[in-house]
Order: C-alpha cells, then structure tokens, then sequence
C-alpha cells in the first residue's frame, strides 16, 4: 500500500544501518568489546564542553518564549548574521545574514536546495565514490544523479569525463571534500580547472549550473591542509555546512547554506530555500541550537583525536598490504578490497568480526570504507584481524 | 533559475507570513503597543519550568555523546518506548515503541507519511477550512488536494460531499481537531461516521484510504471538551502530534507520529516512514528534545492563559456583530467576514491597526481568523479597533 518509489527504498534498505544492527548482533553473540564495527558515522569524539556551556547560558540569560519559539523561516536574524561575519573574517569574504539559511543539518540543507533547483528530469552531477543519499536526494524532487569517475589512484575526479557529461539539463554538480568516503581534499588547483570548466560550459550552453559543496567534515582535516572556500572561487555556488562533526552534534541536525550573493537569480534562489524550508516540513533549524551555533563560532572538536586513529589505522594497513589512498581529512580510510568483489570481502570480514561498508554502496567497487570514528584502543585490538583477514588473500 | 513549481511558491509566498512582515513595517510606523497582529500562531504562553529542569538534568545526568549522537532514523528506542506506554495509559491502547517514530515537529511528520503513501496523481482529502500547508505537503509528492467543504454554521465536515469526492485515487484524508483556523473539535459522533464511511468505501473501491489526524493543538482544549482518539476508531489511522503547542516548543521541531498496529502494511509503512524521515533530509528528530519530551510526559502549558483570551475575544467580537463559532479548542477565532470579500475585509482591519488572515488562505472565503495567542493586555487594547471596523459594516 506505500508508494511504488518507497517501497523500492523499503526493499533495498541503507547497506549503512542493515550494517548497523549486523554489529547489534554479533555483539550479543561475542560480546561487545569483539566486535570492531567501522560501518558508521558518528563521531565518537567528545562534543565541546563549550556547548553545555552555551546551552546553560541561553536557558539563564534569554527569554524561554525566543528560545523556543518559531523565527523567520531562515533562522534567527542575529545568528546569521554572526556566522555570516565569522565567515567573512575567516576566508575574508563580504557575507551578510542574507546569504545564509539555518538548516536542519546538511541533509536538510541539500534537499531544499535540491527542491530549489531541478525540475523534474533535471540531471545532478556528482563524482564517484559519494555519499549515497545525494542519489535520494535527487529522486526526491524527480531529477537524476549523473556520476563521473574519478583517479582511482589519487581519488580526483575525472574532469575530462565531466566535461562530456554536462548537458543542458545539468542543473547542480555536488562536491564534497573532505571527502566522505576517501578523505580526500579537493586541492586549490583542482577547484580552480572545475569552476574554469563550469563557467566555460554555462557560456556556452547558455544555462546557470550551480556548484554545491557538501562540507561537513571541513573542520576535520589533518597535516595543516588547507580547504578551499568555494564561494571565492566561483559565482554559482553554496556551501552546505553541518556542525554533525565539527562539533559532535549530529543528532541535533544544525547546519547552514552559504549562497554566494553574485550568483544567478540570488533573489529568488534565497526566498526559495525559506518557502522549500517550510514547506518541506523543517520550518525552520532547531531553535535553541541555532543560539548555541552562535556562541560556539570559534569551538571545535579535538581533531587529533580522529588523526591519531588515522595514522594508526593507516599505517598499519598499508604496511600488511591494503592499498590505500592517505586521507587527508574526514574520518575514513577508502582502501581497496583485496578481491575485486567488494561485497563478498565485507562478508568475509565479517567472519573476523570486523564491519565495513563495500565501495558500491558509494559508486565505487572494488573498495571498502572504514569510519575510524570509533575509540583508539578498539583499533588496536582490531588489527590482529586485519592481519588475519589480509593473510587469506595476501599469504604470510 | 529556480525551478518553475518555486517559483510560484515564491510569487505566491505565503500570506501569513507576508503580513508577519506588514506588521514589522506597521510597529515601526506606530509603535509597537498600537499594532495588533492576530496573524501568526506563534504560542505566546511560557514553555512549562520543567522544560529547563529536564534540559539541566539530561546535561548534569546523561552522555553527551548519547544526548546528542545519531539514533535509529526513528528515534531513541527508550524514548518513543516511554511515550507509547504514556499513550496507552492514557487512551487505554496497546502501543509500543514499534508504533511510533520521532519527527520534526508535526509538519515533518506529514510530510514523510505523504512521502511513504503518495504515488504520483494520488489524492489526498481535507476539509475547508483547512491549513494551507496540506495543499503544499501533498504537492511535494506529486499528490493532489481535494477539499471537501463543511457546513458554515457549525464547521462540522460534509461527509455526503466526502461520500462523492472519494475515489480509487484517494490515498489518505487528513483531519485536523482541534481545528486551525476554526477551534471546532469534531465530536466521537462525527468520528464514528467518518470511520463508518471510510470503512465502506475502502471495501467497495478494495483500496486503503489512511486517516491521517494532525493533532498539534490537541492538549489546547476548553471546557472539558474531549478530543476522540482517532487510532481507537478506525484501523488505518495515524496521528501526526506535536509539542509546539502542547509545551511551547514550536522552533524545537519536536513531534511524533503513532501509527495504528492494526493498519493495512504495518511493517511495510513503518519502514518507509523510517527511511523517508532520512532520505528526506530531517535524518532523525532533533536529539535533545527527544530527551526532554522522555521526562516532561505529563506537562502542560497552562491552557487556561488561552481560554481567558478566547472568552474576552470571543465575547466581544459576537456582541458588536460578528458571527462567529464558538471554538473549544486550538487558539483561533474564525469569525464571519462583514463583507464577502475577505481579502478586501482584511486590507480595511489594517486601516486599524489590525493584521488578521482572510478565509480564503484556508479554503474558505467570507471568514478571517484571529490567533489569539498574544497577551491579554493587547487583546483588551485591541476591542476598541475592532469597535471600529464593526461599526463601518454595522453601524453603531
């Protein structure tokens, strides 16, 4: 009786959470503390003390009826107003409140911006491997995602392939870097050629193709790398930003949009993501984490504490054989699997205990994703697995 | 630039909000003590204390990696667990944790019950006058709104006209008692024929037609009046609750819906929703309020700050002139226009300083409704506009 579209959802229910209840499973069979479960997201780092905080101030300082209650659609005024001015400072930028949207996390944030932009038929491009939902997201409002390929070698995308699959029904291209499944980060170079081949293609098709960047883990980096800031870089373009990791709150789903105010149609675009904001049901980004967000602009979490996993985690895989590209932010490792068949080698892993995620799940076979989010110490205890699921196809 | 079903959301952008607006520009014209802005349903009552105690104990007493970590896209188990057995004792009902999944506030609830029902030129019934968002929520599905009038006298539904406009492409019906924009709460009478009618035509058509009830104003009742529990009356029924009223927590997004056990593809249903509330973007519904929903299960703003405002109103409004049903519940008067045109009525009241919604935002011209949620000092300021305007129509 549910729709033919959920039902085909219902059917091939996220390989992410069927992982997550795997894990709930063998843990009642072996015991928590031996299973080494690398399928999910959520980050295990502490949120700053600094939120607690902020939310004991607001709730002694500012009246409960503004704390709670309903504001414009785009959020409170002040508050974008303070990101927006923390924003311009940082990457030296003209933002004012009326570039930015208060969101419902970046999921939120993408599917506004989504219901925004495509007609029906439209096309999405994004580069593979992604995060599965932007192909959701897309269905939702009827348009199609088109993937291109990347270097499987450095995990760049293919601009050659990009170039050719741009139509003029390519409406929006999503970029996400640090990247969610590689940890890779997009260099300045890189942006530079994409936003040089995005202009060149809106000239010469005569259409507008905005640029989303889907940044989550831009605070997540490591070895001092740099992430551009897309809005310096090319008129068309958003960023889609969520305090999920930079400040542990991803069950709070509070994030923003940052539209650059030189882009096409910028009027209506911001007046459009207030109404799809109502009208998709989110009304409006959870009130009182908005004035949290507001005094916690110069708080993040201790990102060292993700680096010391990765380099663990890294480190040791690639010595016992896993080729694998070094992350450079985000809390992934995207190594190859050691057959070509990544779903059948997370069933084999499974036999160690250990949960991953198959590359396919992000258009991207032949790989396997593992979330380091997870305490150091249960890394450590979870190599001797590794070392026994690589023997199988490595040799001793 | 934006797509072409925006842009008339964006031409057509909402009429509440627009006079939220207007009042802003009246305020800094008069001042503000001299605008009476009857527009917005904003809950002008405090949130209850033991929303800030529970706030404090989850942060002194809980992990905040837990209280502000992802969950199942349905919501914390324990949670939703302590609202169904809350639910069952109070409406004497065998819920579980299984019939309920966590949303963003009402509004997100119904959009993903829409998401998991909608096929493409599905339809969806209500009742004028009816909350406009429907219209918006069923459209966001490829769904079409049919409405089925009432009768004005009483704003008891036509079921005879419901009898006729119900087809093999009829999905779902929403109701909505305690009513917005009218107050009218529909009697366990008018429920019981409903169900009756719904029954027999999901036999004769071999359909499932789901009852959906959006119930955010159903704590806000006068006068012992009881609200019929719709999942006690029909076995296809849902409820889409929230607590932005019942607590005054509109900008937290917090809400629920329970689903009937009973119901035509249970687990099918409860899946989709499950999924939807992700794919949707709302991912999960905001974490710490879920938390604080947990301990303040039998708080209540107090209702009786509403109903001195409803009398005061209620009684003068019908004494100068305007016919108007008596409303038992929610926070609004939907008094007759005291001319035909309702959006003209509504442009003179602004003449004197008063911002009111005209009918036709509902579905039902010749009406305009007043939010009574602000102070009952301004109510009381407000009587002599209201003299006023009467007297143009009534003379004195």
């Amino acid at each position: 009786m549910i729709s033919n579209k959920m039902m085909e959802y219902v059917s091939n229910s996220s390989i992410i959470r069927a992982m997550f209840e795997e894990g709930k499973r063998l843990s009642s069979i072996y015991g928590e503390e031996n299973v080494f479960d690398f399928s999910l997201g959520n980050p295990n780092v502490q949120p700053p003390d600094n939120i607690k905080k902020a939310i004991l101030e607001i709730l002694s300082e500012e009246s409960p009826t503004l704390v709670h209650g309903y504001m414009n659609n785009s959020g409170y005024e002040d508050i974008r107003a303070e990101i927006a001015s923390h924003l311009s400072r940082k990457y030296n930028l003209k933002l004012t409140s009326n570039n930015l949207i208060m969101t419902c996390g970046a999921a939120g944030g993408l599917n506004i911006l989504l219901k925004t932009l495509l007609n029906p038929g439209d096309e999405v491009i994004t580069f593979a491997p992604f995060f599965g939902e932007y192909k959701n997201y897309a269905n939702n409002f009827e348009g199609n995602l088109v993937v291109v390929s990347s270097n499987l070698e450095t995990f760049e995308p293919n601009l050659e392939e990009l170039k050719e699959k741009i139509t003029n029904k390519t409406k929006a291209i999503i970029i996400n870097s640090p990247n969610n499944p590689t940890g890779v980060v997009y260099s300045e170079t890189f942006i530079k050629e994409l936003a040089d081949l995005l202009n060149k293609k809106q000239e010469k098709l005569n259409t507008s193709i905005y640029l989303i960047s889907d940044e989550p883990y831009r605070e997540i980096v490591y070895d001092g790398v740099k992430v551009p800031y897309i809005l310096k870089y090319y008129r068309n373009s958003f960023i889609g930003y969520s305090y999920s990791k930079s400040l542990s709150l991803p069950g709070e789903r509070i994030g923003y949009i940052a539209c650059n105010g030189e882009m096409d149609d910028f009027e209506n675009v911001m007046q459009s993501l207030n109404v799809a904001n109502r009208i998709l049901g989110f009304v409006n980004a959870p009130s009182l984490f908005q004035r949290v967000i507001g005094k916690c602009l110069d708080t993040e979490v201790d990102v060292n504490i993700y680096k010391r996993n990765r380099d663990l985690l890294y480190n040791h895989l690639t010595e016992i054989g896993f080729p694998c590209v070094k992350p450079q932010g985000a809390f992934y490792l995207f190594p190859k699997s050691l057959i070509a068949d990544d779903k059948k080698f997370a069933v084999e892993a499974k036999k160690f205990n250990i949960l991953l995620v198959p590359g396919s799940a992000f258009g991207c076979p032949g790989h396997f994703r593992l979330s380091y989010c997870i305490s150091y110490e249960k890394i450590e205890k979870s190599l001797d697995s590794f070392d026994k699921l690589a023997k199988i196809y490595l040799g001793s």
